[in-house]
């Protein structure tokens, strides 16, 4: 199947994992070919959006035939690198570290954890997911010796930038970060996927009310 | 000061917890006045778009002199609802919303948690923040009492639908919705933010690998 990466906007690769979910369920439900009008029904976008999404890796699906659900499903689950199990460490195995390592299937997602860091002498040695949590001076050794791609931050935001630094020098490429501090501006050439928390419950906060002013 | 709110468009209003979390970081190094160019600069955005963006919210700043950084977060914070403290409770209290309930601030972003509820009855009883868990039984009960406004769902997927239908019915006006589940596809007059940190993964892992191909 022919397949044309470049330029793809960033909007276009956030719907991606969205229909990723949807042709899962379909394949669960049992169908096995779908229209892009149906899709599109499904997912409340318009079937010429789907059309236009789709295209920009390559031709999937036929004019009157639709789309073959599980090869449009493993065609999105290659693009996305989902069984690329790139070597992942976690930073930060407080609350939300400790959920974010316990709650996630990373496996299914591209990326396996490898280890789990955390400055707190009472969390080293406890395990999640059999993974134990190291103090962060054994970090650097870890790092030349196992090559972790990507860092997960569940940080406070004060110790981000430091740490963020030499993860980089080490050889991390892409932070998934919870920490309320901007890397991107930091490091212009890593690559950042930001889970603001605190600006998602502001958005909230504000759409809400706004929801029930004009009530 | 003059406020127009109206036709102001989903990502003006995303990108104002960030200016919020900027003008608060330069209020704790005692900057009082900035200008657009150098909030620009600091926030990697451009200083037209800051003009752009604070102009639809009415006149702030003024040409030539800048922005008083205390009144402009103060505006943003007013405009964000953050002292509105709209009752919430929270569904789920596994890994993930344990981690939620415990970590995030929610006084300081507009809401003010006052339940907490999950199915399991281990869970029952124990508290998080001071706010006891209780069963789904007395979920009924309590929103006719207490009247929450938002509800955060933390719930495994398959348990969202009916019990999003219910909390709409019993007066729920919005959702922080962490399930990978499309609620605002059911419920179009509902607000409805999502943290799917599943399709965020996805796309932190299609971005790091392209980035490792193209290297």
């Amino acid at each position: 199947m022919s397949t044309k990466r470049d330029n793809i906007s960033l909007s276009v690769i956030r719907r991606l994992p969205r229909y990723h979910r949807f042709l899962h369920d379909l394949m669960l439900s049992g169908v096995t070919r779908i229209s892009s009008r149906e899709l599109s029904e499904r997912m409340g976008l318009t079937a010429s959006q789907i059309r236009q999404d789709l295209n920009c890796f390559g031709g999937f699906g036929q004019q009157g035939y639709g789309y073959i659900v599980e090869q449009l499903y493993d065609e999105i689950s290659r693009i996305l690198g989902v069984g690329n199990n790139l070597p992942t460490i976690l930073l930060g195995a407080g609350n939300l570290g400790h959920a974010i390592a316990s709650h996630m299937v990373f496996e299914d997602r591209g990326f396996h954890l490898i280890g789990i860091f955390d400055r707190d002498p009472k969390l080293q040695g406890q395990e999640i997911n059999g993974i134990p949590i190291s103090s962060g001076d054994c970090l650097e050794e870890f790092c030349k010796q196992n090559k972790p791609v990507v860092a997960i931050l569940c940080l406070p935001r004060d110790a981000v930038f430091d740490i963020a630094k030499r993860l980089v020098e080490w050889g991390v490429e892409g932070f998934w970060n919870f920490s309320h501090f901007d890397l991107s501006l930091h490091f212009p050439n890593i690559v950042v996927e930001n889970v603001h928390l605190g600006d998602s419950l502001l958005t909230l906060s504000y759409r809400v009310s706004e929801h029930r002013r004009q009530e």
